[in-house]
Formats: structure tokens, sequence, C-alpha cells
């Protein structure tokens, strides 16, 4: 098809509190026996009050999602495996978390109904059966992993999503108070995520009148939090959990750019951490997007973060050479930052420069 | 719920030309022997070019919808009926028009899938099951009826919609270029039903932050076209039908306000259409929204348009009285515009004066 026919999440509750509707909103979708499995990121481990709230019945399971890693094929395989040993099926997957706990539990769900191991489906409608009801409730936004039709995993050849209209969550759960007491790097970086996204999206060549007006209100909200407003504040969380969102939406007629490409690079090699790894890699990037990495400059400046630097020096020419070749077969995220010609503007000297500037 | 959990249209397609995808995108949805029915506004009714581009295959119906009043219950049941005593049961139904044929066709949708009249669900979840699968073109943009959880229809007692969880469509197609030879009245008065929706959102007490971002950003887009561009182009048309979008998704969690409940009143009487309706009514606002009516002054200047005035003229006490009546019982519009004492605010004597000033 010409035009992606973009597949939407079922059901999207906002508002702050709203994270106690999720007993009534799930009920309607227990099945007798079958568990509901709650996906904690281990954020939240020792926080009793936090677990307490969690609306757990039955034989519900309580998991901690172990996200020390970007999650794994391999531990998608070893949860949806010892799920279904224990209880032949579940009610549902319900991912409490950062994005990393997004992405698991889709796939979780996603390999509770199809056969085989989550390396099989890396890539593009691949996934043959719906997943079993899932239900996404961000505690950091940035990502927009909540709203998306992938869910990244790193496997034994691959790091790349499960690509699939079975992909996005049936629920998603949008209150703004869970995250207010996330790290204030922690928090920057990922909202650095979605703001490097709608750079690079508003200035590729892909983009069309839906994305445009999803990515513009996106950006508009990350400026309005990391930049005009001077202190942290409730409205900021709320601000924040939208840019998420509408970040994640434009994506429907988008794609990321030069950042992500190289980021990519640094991910395979280094294992650096998505939003971070956009952050070090965009902070150099004045020569593709000079307005957008001026005015990130100013809000790393704002925010009082540091930006790793120097993290290439001495790595070895294998491994510079690998970066290169994981970055450049990102053809559609070169194409739509640099149009149809990008391999004459992308070589690898300019792109080996650009990482030896890391 | 103390926030609504807000269902989402399950697919959408945007694109200058997707309107061609429709073949492949309904063809999984097609049942052995079951047509696939479409109901064409009557604006097309002669225009042999557009109604070739149709996917007709098999039995399908191509059947032409009479607008000239909106959707009434009666009407819905009879086509429901034909259906279902010719074939039993159909594939699928596909709107293709403007904010009137989208709720003909959802209400349809629900009627062959839901035993007794549409007149039994006007109301709030009363629909007890999934209709077929339902598909909505908009071919005019500004109503929003596109992604609405709503189908107005006006029956033998009331008018109001059926409300449900039933009623949004599986699938929209957005295809800027079929809003293109819509004549320049109907544009103005069927955008202007957006811009005032925003306003009246925007300026409500309901309004939380999803639906702040969906309002701004196509008050925002409203803006673009009626009031900073001189000209109308193809990318006016691609940003009305966002602005619609993005207006129809900001009522997740707002409301309208003071120009949809006077306006209901002249529906009720005079039997005025919703889009010019609310414009006779905005248009004479100044002292509940002076910026937004100032705004739209200056929008009817640019786009050359005459707002009818002096509508209410030689109408009966008995008239006026029942204006009154249907108005003041849009209680939660009130509400949203004027806070939780509005019936102190909006007595009938100042309402009265309202009516007559229009």
């Amino acid at each position: 098809m010409k035009f992606r026919n973009f597949k939407m999440v079922d059901y999207v509750v906002y508002g702050r509190g709203c994270f106690d509707q999720l007993d009534e909103i799930i009920a309607p979708h227990r099945k007798e026996g079958a568990p509901m499995v709650f996906l904690l990121d281990q954020y939240f481990e020792n926080d009793a009050a936090f677990k307490a709230r969690i609306p757990l019945k039955g034989n519900d399971q309580l998991l901690i999602a172990d996200v020390t890693y970007e999650p794994k094929t391999s531990q998608v395989d070893a949860i949806a495996t010892q799920l279904k040993e224990q209880f032949g099926t579940v009610s549902g997957i319900i991912g409490i978390g950062g994005g990393s706990v997004m992405d698991l539990a889709a796939a979780v769900s996603l390999m509770i109904t199809n056969p085989g191991k989550a390396e099989d489906y890396q890539g593009w409608d691949l996934v043959k059966n719906p997943g079993v009801y899932k239900v996404g409730i961000p505690t950091i936004s940035g990502t927009g992993a909540e709203v998306s039709r992938t869910c990244v995993l790193s496997g034994p050849e691959r790091k790349l999503g499960m690509n699939s209209d079975f992909t996005p969550f049936d629920q998603i759960v949008l209150d703004p108070e869970l995250i207010k007491s996330v790290p204030k790097n922690q928090r920057f970086y990922t909202g650095m995520d979605c703001y490097i996204h709608c750079i690079e999206s508003l200035q590729g060549t892909y983009l069309n009148a839906f994305s445009q007006s999803y990515g513009e209100k996106a950006l508009e909200l990350c400026q309005k939090v990391f930049l005009n407003k001077k202190e942290w504040d409730a409205e900021s969380d709320e601000d924040l959990m939208m840019a998420s969102y509408a970040g994640g939406m434009s994506i429907a007629y988008s794609q990321v750019g030069v950042a992500h490409a190289v980021s990519y690079g640094l991910a395979h090699v280094l294992g650096v951490k998505h939003g971070i790894g956009n952050c070090i890699v965009f902070n150099h990037l004045e020569e593709f997007y000079p307005e957008g990495v001026k005015e990130f400059h100013q809000m790393v400046k704002q925010a009082d973060i540091d930006i790793p630097q120097g993290i290439t020096k001495g790595l070895t020419e294998e491994q510079f050479n690998t970066m290169i070749d994981v970055s450049l077969n990102m053809a559609p995220l070169w194409e739509n930052a640099l149009g149809k010609n990008w391999r004459e503007q992308m070589t690898r000297e300019r792109l080996r420069k650009l990482y030896e500037r890391l």
C-alpha cells in the first residue's frame, strides 16, 4: 500500500489518578482460571505502597521486569514459556514501567499465542496470531512505546522489533501522577528521545500532514517543559506524557533520522541505551539539524545535565567498522534525513569522523 | 469511572489519493455472499467519475444517502431492515460523505446486529452488540464525526446520538483529495463547526491535557486555513482534514459549550443544520467568548460569507419557550461553559434575549 494503514491502540484513558481505574478496566477481560500478569519495572521492586495499588486477584502474577539491559528475545521467550507451562494461557499482560517494560509486555503477549521463538518474528508483519489482551502503563514518558506498532528486542542476530498490527496495546493507561518520581536525568534523556524524534521527523522527507500535526504538538510540549518553564511541576508531567503520546503517533507517516541511525551503532557495539545514546549523538549534529541542536544545547544547560563525551576513544578499527556497518544498514532513516541520494552524502569516511567526535 | 476510557478508531489511513486503497483495505473483511454496502452522499449522485472509483464487487450495494435533513432513526431502520431482508447480513457498511453520512453509516452498522429500533439506542451505552465492520470516509471536514463515539440521530422523541464503545468506526480513510470540491460556503460552515468546538472546549471547565493538546492543534490548523492564508490551496485541504480529526479526538475529555447548547434549540424548532446553526449563534456570543468571536468575525469577513440574521423574528411565544427548554436541557454543555452554578447565570430571560438577537 502507498499509505500505511495505521493500527491505533484500542482504548486510552488519560487522567491524574486514572491508574486506580485499572481493576475496573481489566475486569471484563479476565478469563476463568487464567491470571492477569503484571510486568512491573524493577524500579518499583521495593515500592510497597505502589505495589499495593496493583489490582491482584486470584492467581494473578506480579513479575518484576529486569530492564538492566534493553529487552532480549530470550527474556521474552523465558517469560512466555514459564507462563504457558504454569497456566496454559493467561488473561492478559499488563506492562507497568518505562519503554523497555512496554516492549517486553507487548512481546510476551504475542509469544503466548504464537509458536516458536520471539526471534522468528523480528521484522515486519511476521506475527501470525493476535496476542493475549495487553495493557501498557508508562511510568516514564518520552519513548512513545505506549502507542507503537513495534516492540524493540535484541535477538541473537540483530536488534529489531516485532512490527505488526498485532503489536499495539489493547489499552493504555496514561496517568501523569505515575511519572512524577522519575529521576531528573532519566526524565531528561527519555524526554529528549521524544524531542529528537520530533526534530528528525519534522525535518525529514517522509512527512505528511497527519504526522506533522502530531510531531509539531509533541515538539511544542517538549519546548514548553524543557525550555519555556523554569521549574518542573505537575503540569509538566501532564504535558510530557502527552508529548510522548503525540510523538509516538507521529511515527505513523514519518521516520527518524541521523541521530537514531548513528545511535544504533553505539548501542550495538557499546550497549549504550537508547535515550542517552540519542543525546550523545544529537549533541554533535549541528551540520544536519542546526536549529534543533542549538535548542537542545539550551535544554541541556537549563536541565543541568552532563552529556557524556569521548565515548568512542580507544575503540578498535573493527569496532568502528561494525558501528558504521550497523548504522549504514538503516537505509530508511538515512533516506528520510538526507533524501534518495543519501549514500553519496553519507560516506563511510564522513560517518567515521562523526563517530570519532562523540 | 472518573476518567472516560476512550475507544479509538481501529485503523486510520491518511494521504492524498489513499481512497484508491479502499479495495485492498476492505478485502480481508469481505464475507462469502454478504455484500459490502457503500452509503454515498447524494452530493456525488451524478458524479460518474467518482462513483467509478468505488470498489464494487459481486453483490455489493451502492446506496445514495439522502441527507436533505440530518439523519433520522426511521431512515436508519429502513436501510438496516431492507439490507437484512435482502441479504440476511452484510460484510460491512462504508459511509462516504459528510458528517450526516458518517453518522448514518455508523448507525446502520449497529442496527444490522442489534434488535429493535434505532430509537431504542439513543442515549449512552445502550447498544448491546458490536455492529458489522464499518468504514468512515469523510468528503467534507470539520464535524469530527469520523472519530466520534456517537452518531447523532433525530428520533420521534428527541435528537440524540447512539453513544457507545461500539459506535466508532473500525476504519477511517482520510484522503484530502476528496474534500477539494466542497462548495466554499459549506466548507466554511463545517470548518467553523470545528473552530467553534475548539473555542468552547478549550475555554471550558472540563478540559484536561489530553483534550487540550488535540484542541489546540485543531484550533491552530483552523486559524491557519481560515485566517493566516489568503488563498485556499491543496495544503489547506490537508490541514482542515487534520483539524477535523484532532477536533474530534479532543472531545474525549472535553465538552462543547454555549454555541452548541443554543444551536440545539434552533435545530429543534427551525430545523437549522448543525454547521450553519453554530455560526448563527456564535456570531452573537461576544459576552461568553470575546476573543474567539472577534476572530470568528475576521474569518467570516475573509471568507466573504453572509451569516444569516434575524432568523427568530416572528416566532411565537411557544416556539421561543420550546427552544429555551431544549437548550436548558443540555446541562453538561452549560456546566462546561459556565461552571457548576450555570443555572443562576443562564436564566430563561437571558436566554430568551439571546435567541431574540439571532
